[in-house]
C-alpha cells in the first residue's frame, strides 16, 4: 500500500497529538525566580521554617534559642544527663590537660596557654553550639600552622610578647572570619575541602608535626624552623653527636606505651578510657620519674614553671596596628577554614550517629564567637577536634554539659594544679603528639580511595607531599580550590567536567521502550538509521564548542560505519537532553548551529527530554520553531518510535525523508 | 488473601529477575581509560584519523597537508577560483591600507607598520591557515590593548624606540603563545570566552576606542593616558577651549558619509563594496581636500611623511634583554588570547556557512606562525578581524589567495604610493576607526542575552561597565575565567552549578511509566507513599553536603505534608541518577549518609537509572550491597512499581515494609 505525503503527515501529526508533549513552564516574574534562587543557594536547609506563622514573641525566643542553642535544652536537662556528662567531662579532661600542654609547644607558645584555651572556649561553645557531643580544644594543625606562618615573621624565642599577641590577634580574625561565613550563610566554602584533599593534607599534617617532635625525641637543642621532610632529615642527621639517650629512650618507652593503649581501645571500644587515661598516666609518671630521679640535670627537658592562676583578660594584646597585621590576618582566615572544616564535619558524623541535625552555619558562629572570646582571654585558635570528641562520645555524654565540666576540671588545674607540672619531661608530651598524630595518617582511607577513584587519589597524594615535601601552605594551596583555582588540583576534576562532559551513543534495551548507552549495556542495540546522542552535562560556554565537535564527529563517524557497512544511511540524530540540567546563550547558539550542520546533510535534528531551563531557553529563542515542536519529545523512545514511523513510511511511499525548511515547520505550527 | 511474608519476596525477586538490571561496566586496565580520557580531553575531533593506516611516504604527506593547508588546495585552484579571489582581494586591500593606518595610530605606533602588518602576515596565513574567507590584519581592539598595557611602562611619545622594541616583543610571544596552545591541543582556552562576555567586551572595548578619537575629532593636542569614560570627559570638556571647528566638521560630514554607506550595504548586501569601497574613497577625498585648501594649516593634522620600501626586518628588534619582559610577554599573552578568539570565531562561522571545516588547533599554529613571522617583519599583532573578512566573504572569495591578492596590493602601495598619504587627514582616520567601531556595539544582542538568560545580560553588563568605567584590562578579568577565577562573574555560574545543583521532585505522567519533574509539567502526579528526587548534576565534593542537606529537607518537608493531609506515610525514596554523569568519594560518602539517614527514618533508599561512572563506583564501595542490588533500577518506572508492589503486598500482609539491615540484604544475595 502506497500513501501520499499528506496522508502520512496526518497519521504523523495525529500519533503526535495523542502523546504529552515537552511542556514550557509558565514565565516566572524575573524577580521572583531570582528570589527562589537566592533562596537555594544560600537558605538549602530554610532555618526559618519554623519561625514561620509565629507570634512576635515566639519569634523572639526562637531567635534566641537559635543563637543559645542551651536555652533550648536546658530547661529539659536531668540528673541522668548530669552523670554521664560528668563521668565524659572528666575523662576528656584528663585528655585535655597534657594535650593542651603539647600543642601549644607545637604552636611555639608557653604550655600554660594550652590550658587557658582549654577553659574558656569550651564554656562558649556549651552556650552557643548545637553539637552535643563536640569536646572543644585546640588541634596540632592549626598550632603547627600558627607556628610556621607567624614564624615566618616574628621569632617565637626572641620576641615572644609580639608573638604572642599575634597569635591572639590570629585568633580573633579567625573567630571574625568564621563568624561572618556563618552570618553570610557561606558555610559551603568549607565544603570545597574534598575528603580526598582532607585525608591527603591531614596525613601530611600529621607526619610534618611528627618529624617536628624528633627534636623532643633526640633532646635537641638546635632545630631547623622549616618543615619539610629534607630540611628536617638534615637537621636530625647533621647533629647524631647531639642526641641524647636518655631523652629518647623515655620518649619511646612513653610512645610504646600510648600506641598500645590506644590499640587496646580501637580493638576492644568499651575500654575507651585506657587509652583516654593514657596521656595523663603518662605525664603522672614522667614528672614522678623525672622528680625521683633528677633526670632533669642528665638532659631530659622539662616544663617548668607554670603560673598559677586563671586565663589573664588579652583583649589589650591584640595587634590591629600592628605592621605584621595582614599575617595575622592571612593566619587566622587559614587556619580558621581549617579548624571549621575539621570542627564541622567531626560535629556531623556523631549527629548522624545519634540523629539529630547540625546547622553547619549556625555552628560556624558558635566556633566564631567562641574564637573572639577566647582571644580576648588570652586563648588560641580552637575548634572540634576528631580525638577528643570520640573520646566524649565514647564516654556517653550526652549534652554540652561535659564542656562545661571539662572547664572546670581544667579551671581547678589552672588555679591550684599547676606546680605538678613543673617536673613533667618534654619528651612525654612529644610522645602524646606523635601518638595523636598516628591516628590522623590515614593509610586505609588512601588505599580505598585509589580502589574508588584514582583522580581522588591523586587530588590526596598530591596534598599529602605537598605538605611533607614543601610546606604546610603548599599543601593547602593544593588542597583549597579558593586560594588559587588554576593550581588546584581538586578544582580540576569540576573543570574538565565542564569543559569535557561526556557523550555517549544510547541504544534500545531489548523488551523494553528504554534506550541507554550502549558502552553500559552491550544489550543495548543501536537503531539503524537513527544517532541517538545523551549528553551528561549542563552545556554553558566552556563546553559549547567541544560539544559542538564532538557531536559531528560522532555523526561523521556513524556516517562512515554505515556507509561501509552499505546498510541503511543515517536520517535521523536524537539528541537526550534528560542530563542538561541547564544551557547558556552559547549553549543555544551550539544548538542552532548543530541544527544548521544537520540541516546541510540532509538529517533530521531531534531533541528528547529538555527540562524546564532548557525548554524554556530553546522556546525563547525561537529554536523550537527551528527544529520544529512536533520533534521535540519527552522521552527517547517516543522520538525513536517517530523516527521509525517516518523513516519506514516514507521508505516505501516517496524515499528519503524530506528536509524540512523552516518556513515549512512553521506554517506547520500555523 | 494474606501472603506469608516468604511467598512476597519469591514473588518481588521473580519480578526483579524477569528485567533487565543496571549493568555494571567490567573493569577497565586504569591505563586503558586513562589514555581514553586524555584522548577525550586533548584530541576530540581526533585530527589524525585519517593518518590511520596509511603508508609512511603518505603519512608525510599528510603531516605537510595537516601544517600547511595550501599544500592540499593548491594543485586543485583554477583561474575561475583566482577571478573571484582577485575581486576579493583588491576588496579588502581598499579596505586594509585605511584601516591599517588607524589601527596603528591606536596602538600609538607610526601608521606605516600598520601597512607592513598587512603585508607579511597574510603571506604566512595564505599557507598555514584552513579557512578559506578569513582576511587578515591587525585589530582595533588588540590595538588598544597593545596601546594601554605597553604604556604604561614606556611612554610613546618620548622613547618611541623602545616602544616600538616592546611591540615587537609582545607580538613575538602572542605568536609563541598561540602557536604553543595550537600544539598542545589547549584551544578550549579560547572557549572560556563566553558570547555574553564577548558582546560585552567588545561593545566596552568599542565605545572605549570611540572615546578615544574625540581627541582627533576635536583636533585636540593633549589628550589623557586613560581609557575609562571619567578621565575621557574631563579631558574633553577641561578643554573646550581647544576644541577646532574645521577638524570636527570634517570629522562629522566623513563620519555621517562612512555610516550612510555602512547602512546601505546592510540594507542590500549586494552592496557590500559601497561600505567596502568607502573608508579609501574618504581617505582620497579628504586628502585632496587638504591638498587644495591647505587645511593643514589651519588645525587640520595630516599624517606626513610615510616611508617608502617593504617590511625592514626587525628580529634584531626583540627586545629579550629588557627589564620591560614582563610587560612585553603579559601583553603578548593577552592580546594574543583576544585575537585567537576573535580570528577563530570568524574562521568557525564562515566555515559554517560554506559547509566545510576548521580544526581550532590548527589555526591556533597558523596565527601563531604569522604573528611570530610577523614580530620579525616590523609588523604588530595580527588576527582575522570579523568586518575585513565580511567583505571578503560577501566579495565572493573561494580561497586563502585572496589575502595573497591584498598582500600584493598592499605591496604596491609601500613601494610605490605612499607619498599620496602625506596629505590624508588624521581626522579621517578617527571616523574610519569611529564607524568600524559602532558596528561591534551589538544592542541587539544584548537585548537577545536579556530575554533568554538574565545571567548572562548580566556577565555581558560587567564587562562592558567593567571596560567603560574601569579599564580594558578590568574587563578582561571579568570575561576572562582564567585570569582570576575568583573574580570572574562568568565563571560564577560554573561555579554555581557545581555547588549549587538542581533538585527536583518527579511525578508520573499519565497514560506512560514516564516520570517527570512536576515543577514541569503540572499533568505529573506524585505517587502516595514514595518521594522521587531528581539530581541533575554530577555528585563531586563541592557539592555533596549541600546535596545531602536538601535531599533530607525534601524528606522532612514530604514527610510533614503527608503527615498533615493525614494520608498515606513515607516509604520509599528513589533518587534518580540518569543525570548524574559522575561521583568522587565525597559523594559517595554522601549516598552512604543519606542511606543512615533514611534507614535511621525506617525508609527504603531506592535508586533509579545510574550511569556507568556511577554504578561502577557503587559496586567499589560497596554500596550497592548496602542499599541491596534488587533496589537499584534501570528506571524510575520500574523503581516505583517495586515500591508499589511492596508497599500494597506488605500493607495487606504485615504492615509496613520493614527496613531490612545490612546482614539481611547480603544474605539475600548469597
Amino acid at each position: 500500500m502506497v500513501n501520499t505525503e499528506k496522508d502520512l503527515e496526518q497519521q504523523f501529526t495525529s500519533i503526535n497529538t495523542s502523546i504529552q508533549r515537552v511542556n514550557i513552564p509558565p514565565p516566572q516574574p524575573f524577580f521572583k525566580t531570582f528570589k527562589s534562587s537566592l533562596k537555594e543557594t544560600f537558605f538549602p536547609d530554610d532555618p526559618f521554617r519554623q519561625f514561620k506563622n509565629q507570634s512576635p514573641s515566639k519569634k523572639f525566643v526562637l531567635g534566641l534559642q537559635y543563637f543559645l542553642p542551651i536555652l533550648e535544652w536546658a530547661p529539659r536537662y536531668t540528673f541522668q544527663f548530669f552523670k554521664a556528662d560528668l563521668i565524659a567531662g572528666i575523662t576528656i579532661a584528663s585528655l585535655a590537660i597534657p594535650q593542651g600542654i603539647s600543642y601549644a609547644k607545637l604552636a611555639n607558645l608557653p604550655p600554660i596557654f594550652g590550658l587557658y584555651s582549654s577553659f574558656v572556649p569550651p564554656l562558649v561553645y556549651a552556650m552557643m553550639g548545637s553539637s552535643r557531643d563536640l569536646a572543644v580544644g585546640t588541634v596540632a594543625v592549626a598550632s603547627l600552622l600558627t607556628a610556621s606562618m607567624l614564624g615566618k615573621e616574628v621569632n617565637a624565642s626572641k620576641n615572644p610578647t609580639l608573638y604572642l599577641q599575634l597569635a591572639f590577634t590570629a585568633t580573633f580574625f579567625a573567630g571574625v572570619f568564621q563568624a561572618a561565613l556563618g552570618f553570610l550563610r557561606l558555610g559551603f566554602i568549607v565544603d570545597f575541602l574534598s575528603h580526598a584533599t582532607i585525608v591527603g593534607f591531614m596525613a601530611g599534617a600529621a607526619t610534618v608535626v611528627c618529624l617536628q617532635q624528633l627534636k623532643g625525641i633526640l633532646g635537641l637543642q638546635h632545630f631547623t624552623h622549616d618543615t619539610d621532610l629534607v630540611s628536617v632529615m638534615r637537621s636530625v642527621f647533621g647533629q647524631t653527636h647531639q642526641w641524647r639517650w636518655e631523652s629518647a629512650v623515655l620518649g619511646c618507652c612513653f610512645l610504646f606505651l600510648l600506641i598500645l593503649t590506644r590499640h587496646i581501645s580501637k580493638k576492644r571500644p568499651n575500654l575507651f578510657w585506657i587509652s583516654a587515661m593514657a596521656p595523663l598516666t603518662s605525664v603522672i609518671l614522667g614528672s614522678l620519674l623525672v622528680y625521683f630521679t633528677h633526670a632533669d640535670m642528665h638532659g631530659v627537658e622539662v616544663i617548668g614553671e607554670l603560673k598559677k592562676g586563671l586565663n589573664p583578660p588579652s583583649y589589650s594584646d591584640l595587634a590591629f596596628g600592628s605592621p605584621h597585621l595582614m599575617t595575622a590576618i592571612k593566619t587566622g582566615i587559614i587556619t580558621g577554614v581549617i579548624a571549621l572544616a575539621e570542627g564541622i564535619a567531626v560535629g556531623r558524623s556523631f549527629a548522624m550517629f545519634k540523629n539529630y541535625n547540625i546547622d553547619g552555619n549556625k555552628e560556624m558562629i558558635a566556633f566564631g564567637m567562641m574564637n573572639i572570646a577566647g582571644s580576648c582571654t588570652s586563648c588560641y585558635l580552637t575548634t572540634g577536634p576528631f580525638s577528643r570528641s570520640a573520646v566524649n562520645y565514647n564516654a556517653g555524654c550526652k549534652t554540652a554539659v561535659s564542656n562545661i565540666i571539662m572547664a572546670t576540671a581544667v579551671m581547678i588545674t589552672l588555679l591550684f594544679l599547676t606546680p605538678l607540672f613543673y617536673y613533667t619531661p618534654l619528651v612525654v608530651l612529644s610522645s602524646i603528639i606523635i601518638s595523636a598524630m598516628l591516628g590522623l595518617i590515614d593509610y586505609g582511607a588512601a588505599f580505598h580511595l585509589w580502589n574508588l577513584d584514582k583522580f581522588d587519589f591523586v587530588v590526596c597524594m598530591s596534598a599529602y607531599f605537598g605538605v611533607v615535601f614543601g610546606s604546610v601552605e603548599i599543601g593547602l594551596v593544593i588542597a583549597l580550590p579558593g586560594l588559587q583555582p588554576q593550581v588546584s588540583v581538586s578544582m580540576l576534576r569540576v573543570l574538565l567536567f565542564v569543559t569535557r562532559p561526556k557523550t555517549s551513543v544510547l541504544g534500545k534495551i531489548p523488551k523494553s521502550m528504554t534506550y541507554r548507552s550502549v558502552d553500559q549495556y552491550s544489550v543495548a542495540s543501536r537503531v539503524p538509521g537513527v544517532l541517538i546522542l545523551h549528553v551528561d552535562a549542563p552545556i554553558y560556554f566552556t563546553n559549547a564548542s567541544y560539544l559542538r565537535e564532538r557531536i559531528s564527529r560522532w555523526i561523521d563517524e556513524e556516517e562512515d560505519n554505515l556507509k561501509s557497512s552499505g546498510e541503511t544511511t543515517l536520517q535521523y540524530v536524537i539528541l537526550d537532553m534528560g542530563a542538561v540540567g541547564n544551557i547558556d546563550t552559547s549553549g543555544i547558539s551550539m544548538l542552532e548551529e548543530v541544527k544548521k550542520h544537520t540541516d546541510r546533510r540532509a538529517l533530521k535534528l531531534v531533541l528528547a527530554n529538555p527540562g524546564s531551563e532548557v525548554i524554556m531557553k530553546l522556546h525563547k529563542s525561537k529554536l523550537i520553531e527551528g527544529i520544529g515542536p512536533e520533534w521535540i519529545h519527552l522521552k527517547v523512545g517516543e522520538a525513536v518510535e517517530a523516527c521509525n514511523f517516518m523513516l519506514h513510511s516514507y521508505k516505501s511511499a516517496s524515499g528519503p525523508w524530506p528536509t524540512k525548511t523552516k518556513s515549512e515547520t512553521q506554517d506547520n505550527n500555523v
